[in-house]
This record gives structure tokens, C-alpha cells and sequence, in this order.
């Protein structure tokens, strides 16, 4: 029998749900990482249960113990050690928490923090940090609680300016739209409330600046959701932009009430806090100018988990994801090594697209990086689908890389390098013919390497020169090795077909 | 670095085309296993270059030595111990095989066996008796490949009687459906000259008996992928039948020349040897008074791999399979242990199926072994999508299990598993929406054992008794560990509504 990795577990009080996550602890020698193992969530929705004199009311009180009990079936065992239990907002501010959380503990069998709005903070940066792909500059990080709204700059690993507002999706719901009601006048009243809480903290936030925008909160997520379902992006991007958040608002309005509402996407016990976390969230774009943001789920639950393991992190966690997937996956390294040099040497001696150049030598360099990480990634995971079958084992490796946890990687990322999974051997028609834009470039470098690494040996030919047509690639390589070697020689044939087949030109010359 | 596992290489050249499988050996402790890591298939239709006198002609030869060069550049470094190259047919009867043979080592780096009819039936045998169910009695193989057909009766990993009959699918092919013309007349013609060649076994064959049929070689596959994909089958099921073939050869006479076949899964290489195949296939089932054959592919090569490995397995490679899978995604065992445990007792307390019962006494007692045995793999294997991502990781259980190769299993029995993997937790809706029968009974006993199970510990209530209603099912629990357990009973009750949404009864009682 293998040794159990040890299990971590985060309770999060939320205002707005209640939520429980187990973590296993997995450690290789490029870091420490944590996979979700079991999650519990239950809409409490603590701050409806708060009264004009800041009492939380019975039946609120009784929905959180009731939830606490369950958690505390499934945490039945676990050490004091492996679990840590944080209550935010609401329970900062009730009056009668402490009769609250007598009871609470004792349902839940552990002991529960309230804590400060700039743990909390500190603590959403940590998790934030740990699943969002690293960025050159500093990152800003907006958590848009049921009570409170966490507003966190960082850079890397460590949070610089940390704020906590009293401003949440619950109770901003409670307050400006309280039977579900939405027109443009409660919106513009909602907003400006927003914004007044936000412009405190604005200038200081805009003078720090940031490269990269978080949001972080199960709001977020939701909204990212609707706008992605109902294609209200402009240009099909992920994540929020504020056009697409404009056009979320002017459905609700239309819509006259919650209710009423019809989306792709819409999830039910979402709807009741969604037009007070959707006019924070403008608020934020606007007060703060930002123009689109990520989303990331869990930030708080995996904070505290990373803080209960009490390592922090200083490695790229992309990086300690390929890793442990090279590992889950018995990837042969020695050939995954092998086939991304190869690829990175052949990328280089292609010149950038001209779209990149455009971003002049900077945007130029950052642009060739990022090519040699995608290629890097794709190299070490290329073979994983192999563990599952060799028929199709392109299509299982995607198959992975589109669906698994990675921590680190942005869901953009994650599709880039899950396309590039998918067409490194194989038919490229499919590819060709779908919305997304394919990088052509990348794939012929990955393509090749495989091609000619097929043997899983270091006997490849002195030189292999690529380069770039109008309308494809050339390849050329010495006419003694090819020879030598009918194998290669057939299946460099054949891959010229392919591209032919998709209206590229692919020219082998063997000189 | 991990060591790498052993490789092992097979090579067969056959009558019709010549094929190249790369192997990893796996070894647990439950026994040892090849999986297949890369394949090469080339056509080169060697019997079509057989002339009158038994010659080969140079065409024939030269596609040969080609395909034979680029095998080679592929087993560059394998060491002679790692490789077997077996010849059939065409070289055992071609009368210049040896001129042949002397530049077909050169190409391809080995020396190569032609190997004679019995000792090709040994291979075969030993290759389809690990990729199949192990079965109660005899077995039945029968592999027509493209100059002849080897017919196996075999006990577990033992052949007991082997016959080589000069029957194949080119030669066939070329005799009677020269220029792929097709009509009544010479499909009868083709029949009746292979049922004279199997009439001549057929009575020992007969006499011996078998309960499992498997067709082994390319043409079965190939029919049967033809007889799936346009639902030629009664009742849908997998493999091969007599109204099937029947009905493949209606279509062959209608299209009156194989280029004017139109076929959903037709596939341009099989065209030629389609005539000559099938009418092969329909004497053996005729003469042998066969109903169903399942179909498995590979026999021959993975039988020259094990052949090579010099171990032959005697156990359930089913057993050996699911051990490799629960190592290879890490799966916890305890918890697998914990499941299973808990499905099977619960299963002990149901009546079997009406349908089951119809087969009496014995029928019964296999029903019930085979229920077992399933609720055991998919309790194994039920957490193997954890690997990818713990959200929807059921989802990717199933995915796994549809998509991997499970030696051992045949293609129903991994899809009944892949089904209960998806099913043993969420929602009920989309599997009791489709098409194919689902065993409701199997996975209630895996869900509410995974319910019960979910804290990972042998925390479980004295009795759980379950009972089979008119239109569902009972589950009783003693109250008062339910009253300790919140969790249990909150997911128990969402558990019913789940059953009553397609429409079945599920009762809970707290006793």
C-alpha cells in the first residue's frame, strides 16, 4: 500500500455560503502543491440573516449550524492540526457572533477564527498567488465577499497594499434591490455607494498600477460565467471585461426583476446576490480603470490552506504543475526533454509573427518567451495521454490538459497548450477549420520535434534548418542522414501532405 | 529519473500488411502486463504478388523491403533479445522466400522467423487469451489473415487444438472477386470452396465445444466495425453475427463492385480483401454453427510479445488490469477497498433481476458473480478521474474507462464498467434519458455505498439494509446514528430526490 498524503482542510464562514475544502498535499522537487480532494458548499447566506441592529436573526444562525454539523461528519478524524475554520465579514461585524460561534464550534469540532479584513486579504492574495500564472509586474486581486470586498496588490508571492471594504454582494443586494427589483435608478444608486467606499483607496491603488487583474471570489467566477455563457465579451475573451459587464446590467434592467431573469449560465442561488455583486463589480472597473480581469475560485479556502502548510511558494507554480503531471503520468522524461529541446532550437531560427514584432523588442522578447514556455510545457505533457491509451493518446493528452486542475495556468494558457496537445501528430484539418486561432508556428516546431524524436534516441541529424515561407515552412536536412534513415524520410512526406492538405505550403529539401 | 520499464517489439509481416507494436512491460504484484507504446501498419499486400507458380513478384517484394527499412530506423538500438520478427503465409509458401527473406533482415536490422501454421495458432491463441475474458469454458479463435486462417480451441492460457487451413483473405479475394466484382454466384463459389477446407476440422472442432467465440485477426475487426456502424447487428450488440454478416453481404451483392460500396466505417485498405474476407468469415460461422464472435485485435503480435517475455499469465488479466489502473492513477486504496466492500453486501441483500432469474439456478449464480465482480472494478476505479481534477471527476472516471486499453475486458463489459463510473455519483438524468439499458441496480448499491463511504473511514452505522420496491428501492438506517451523522442524512435525503427525478421510488427509514 502507498503512504495516504497528508489531507489539509479550510472551512470558510462566509457571508454569503459556507464552504469546506480537503486538500492533498503533493510535493515533488520542483515545490509544494495542494489538490482538491472533496468540497462542500451550502448557500447560507449569513448577512440576509442580519438585522437593522446587527443581530444575526435565529433562522440564519440555525442554517449555519446546521451546515457546521455536516462539516463536521466528513472532518470527523482529522487532526486540530490539519484543519483551520475562518469566519469573515458577517461575523466580524454581528453583535451576537459569540453566541454564534459557541455553537458553531461545537457542531463544527473545531475552532473557528474570525478573522480581520486584512488576514482575510493577506490570505486571499496567498491563494490567489498560488493559482494564477505569475506576471512580471504587480497583480491586483479583488474579492468581492457576501459582507466585505478584499482589494490586495502584490507582486509574486508577497501582498504590498491590502484593503478590506464593507462593501458585499449580499448586503448590497439587501440594500438596493431588496425584493429582486433592478431598474437604472437602484443600479446607478447601488454603484455610487460602490464607488464611494472605493474611491477612498483608488488613488494609492492606481499609483501602485498593476500588470494583471484577479478577480477572486465566487462573484466573480459567477459573473465571468454569465458573460462567457452568453457571449457578452467583446471578442469572445474570458473572463470580465466591462463591456461585457455593461451588457450583463442592461438584461437585468430589462429583465425588471431577478427573477425574471433568463441567462445561459445563471445558476439559482446565485441570483439573489447577482445585481449587488454585478454593481460592485462595475464600480470596480470603473473607479479602479480596469479593463478586464481574470477569475479565479477558492482563493480564501486555498490561502488558508497554503498558510496551514506554512511553506510559501517562490517557484513559476506552472512549473511545479508540470512537474507533478510528468510524474502522475509516467511521462518518459529522457524523450519529453529531447523533443522540447529540439522544438526550442527549431523555434528559434524561425523569425516572430509580425504580430508580435509590432509590440516593438520588448513585446518581441516577451512574446518569444512565452513561445518557448508554451513549447517547454507541451513537450514534458505531450505523452500523458499515453497512460491512458496509445490509440489516440493525442486526443487523451488534451483530453487531461483541458480538464485538470493546473494550478498556475490562466484558462487561456491552459487552452493554448491543451490546442498544442491535440495537433502534435495526427490530421491538422480539425484545427484548422475551428473559431480559435491556431499558432501555426508552435505547432510546426512541436510537430517536428516529435517526428524526428519518434526513435527515442539522441541520433538525430547534425543539423535541421527551419524557416519560414510566405505561406509555410521549409525544412531541410542532409540528404546522407536522411538516407540512413527511411523512417523519418516517409513520415516528412506525409506531414508535408497534411499541411498541404489544410493550404499550407511545407517544402522538405535535403541537401 | 524514473527507470525506464522494459520494451519489447513485435514484428509481423503478414499476407496482407506488415505490422510493427512497441510494448512496455508493467509489472504489479497482481501479474504482468504489455502495453503498447507506439505501431506501425503498412499494406503492402504481400499474397496479391504471389504469381501462378508461387513466386512473389519484385513489386511486392520491394513494398516489402521499404516497410521493412522504416521499421527498422524505429528498432535502431533495441537489442536482438527485445525484438521478434515472425513471417506467415505468403513467406511459407513462396517459393523464393528465402531471396526475400535474406534482404528483408538487412532492412529491418533482425533476423526474421517464418513460422509455421501451428506455431502462428500457439502465438494467436496466446495473444487473444490475454486481451479477452477469461471464460468458464473452451474458447474458440478463429484468425482468418490474408493467406490463411488459424483455428484455436483453448482452455484459459492453454490451446488444446490448433489447425492452419490455406484460406485467406487476399488469396480469397484474388481468386473469386478478381476485379472486386460481386454477385450471388461467386460469393457462393467463395463460400463453398472455404467450407470445404473447414469441413474437414469442423467435427473435431464441433466435439470439443467452446463458449466464448473470439475472431482475432484485421478482417474481424474490420467486419465487425462494419456491422457496428451500420447497425447491421439484431439488437445492437458488439462483435460479429450471422444476420449481420448476412446482411453485409446483401449490401456487398447490391453495390455489385467493392469501389461502389458506400459504408459508414469503411476503410480504404480493407476494400480490396472485403469479398474474400467476409466470405471466409460466413463459412466458418456456417460450418462451426457459430452465433457470435467477439473481436480482438492484435493477437498474433501481442502473442509473440508474451511468447518473448517467456511468462504466460494465469490469472484474470480483468484483475491485473484494475490492479495497474489503481497504481498507475493513484488511487486510494483503502477507500476502494472500503466501497467495495459496502456494494457488494449491499448488492447480497437484493433479489436478482427478473431476467437473471430466467436462466435458472446456475444462470442465477453467474448473474451474481458478474454483478460482484463489476461493483468490484468500478469501486476500484471509481476515483481514477481524481487524477485530472477533482471537480466532475467522475466524468473523467468514465472517460478513462471507455477510452483506455483494459486488456482483458471485452468492449461491453467496458462499457457496462464506464457506465457505472459515471453514474456513481450526481445526477441520474442524462444516463436514465439514453439510449442503452442502464443496471439501476448495480449503481444504487455503488452510490450508497460512496455516500456512506465519503469520510473515509470504517466509521459506518451497524446495519444499512437495503430492499428492492416495485418501482425502486428501500434503504433503513438506525436513527440514532443518524443523528450523529448530518451529513449522511442531508446527502441520503438530496440522494432520494435524485431517484424520484427519473422517476423511481427511493425510500429512506430511520429505524
Amino acid at each position: 500500500m502507498s503512504t495516504p498524503s497528508p489531507l489539509l482542510a479550510a472551512v470558510d464562514l462566509g457571508s454569503n455560503s459556507f464552504r469546506l475544502i480537503i486538500g492533498r498535499v503533493e510535493e515533488t522537487s520542483a515545490g509544494t502543491q495542494i489538490y482538491q480532494v472533496d468540497a462542500l458548499r451550502e448557500p447560507v447566506r449569513l448577512a440576509a440573516g442580519l438585522n437593522g441592529e446587527k443581530y444575526l436573526d435565529h433562522p440564519s444562525q440555525q442554517r449555519g449550524w446546521d451546515v457546521l454539523k455536516r462539516f463536521g461528519e466528513r472532518l470527523r478524524g482529522f487532526h486540530p492540526d490539519q484543519v483551520r475554520a475562518v469566519a469573515t465579514n458577517t461575523l466580524r461585524v454581528a453583535k451576537n457572533a459569540q453566541d454564534f460561534l459557541g455553537e458553531a464550534q461545537r457542531a463544527l469540532g473545531f475552532p473557528i477564527e474570525v478573522i480581520a479584513g486584512r488576514e482575510e486579504a493577506r490570505l486571499i492574495y496567498a491563494g490567489a498567488a498560488h493559482s494564477v500564472p505569475t506576471c512580471s509586474g504587480n497583480r491586483l486581486v479583488v474579492d468581492i465577499g457576501g459582507g466585505s470586498t478584499e482589494f490586495i496588490i502584490g507582486q509574486d508571492y508577497e501582498p504590498l497594499i491590502m484593503e478590506s471594504l464593507y462593501i458585499g454582494c449580499v448586503s448590497h443586494s439587501r440594500q438596493f434591490f431588496p425584493s429582486g427589483n433592478v431598474d437604472e435608478y437602484a443600479m446607478k444608486q447601488a454603484e455610487l455607494a460602490a464607488r464611494r467606499e472605493i474611491q477612498i483607496i483608488a488613488a494609492a491603488y492606481r499609483d501602485a498600477g498593476w500588470s494583471q487583474a484577479i478577480g477572486s471570489s465566487g462573484t466573480a467566477r459567477a459573473l465571468a460565467e454569465l458573460l462567457e455563457a452568453n457571449g457578452f465579451n467583446d471578442g469572445g475573451v474570458h473572463g470580465l471585461t466591462r463591456g461585457g459587464l455593461e451588457r450583463l446590467k442592461r438584461a437585468l434592467v430589462k429583465a425588471e426583476n431577478t427573477n425574471r431573469l433568463k441567462l445561459a449560465g445563471l445558476k439559482q442561488d446565485r441570483i439573489p446576490v447577482l445585481p449587488g455583486g454585478l454593481s460592485i463589480m462595475l464600480s470596480v472597473f470603473n473607479e479602479l480603470e480596469v479593463d478586464h480581469m481574470e477569475t479565479t475560485d477558492a482563493a480564501l479556502r486555498l490561502g488558508v490552506m497554503y498558510d496551514l502548510l506554512g511553506r510559501t511558494q517562490h517557484q513559476d507554480m506552472r512549473a511545479v504543475t508540470v512537474e507533478q503531471f510528468v510524474r502522475r503520468y509516467g511521462v518518459d522524461r529522457a524523450q519529453a526533454e529531447r523533443v522540447g529541446r529540439l522544438a526550442i532550437s527549431l523555434y528559434r531560427q524561425l523569425p516572430l509573427k509580425a504580430a508580435d514584432d509590432a509590440h516593438g523588442a520588448q513585446g518581441a522578447d516577451e512574446g518569444r518567451e512565452e513561445g518557448e514556455a508554451l513549447l517547454n510545457w507541451a513537450s514534458s505533457l505531450h505523452e500523458m495521454g499515453l497512460s491512458i491509451s496509445h490509440s489516440a493518446y493525442h486526443k487523451h493528452s488534451a483530453y487531461i490538459g483541458s480538464n485538470a486542475d493546473m494550478p498556475g495556468f490562466s484558462r487561456p494558457d491552459q487552452a493554448r497548450l491543451a490546442e498544442l496537445l491535440l495537433g502534435h501528430v495526427g490530421k491538422l484539418g480539425k484545427l484548422a477549420s475551428q473559431a480559435q486561432q491556431v499558432d501555426w508556428q508552435l505547432l510546426f516546431c512541436l510537430r517536428l520535434a516529435v517526428l524526428f524524436c519518434r526513435r527515442r534516441t539522441d541520433a538525430l541529424p547534425d543539423s535541421i534548418e527551419v524557416e519560414r515561407l510566405g505561406d509555410g515552412f521549409q525544412v531541410s536536412v542532409p540528404r546522407q542522414w536522411i538516407d540512413a534513415n527511411p523512417l523519418t524520410d516517409y513520415s516528412l512526406q506525409r506531414e508535408a501532405q497534411e499541411w498541404e492538405k489544410i493550404g499550407m505550403r511545407y517544402k522538405v529539401v535535403y541537401a
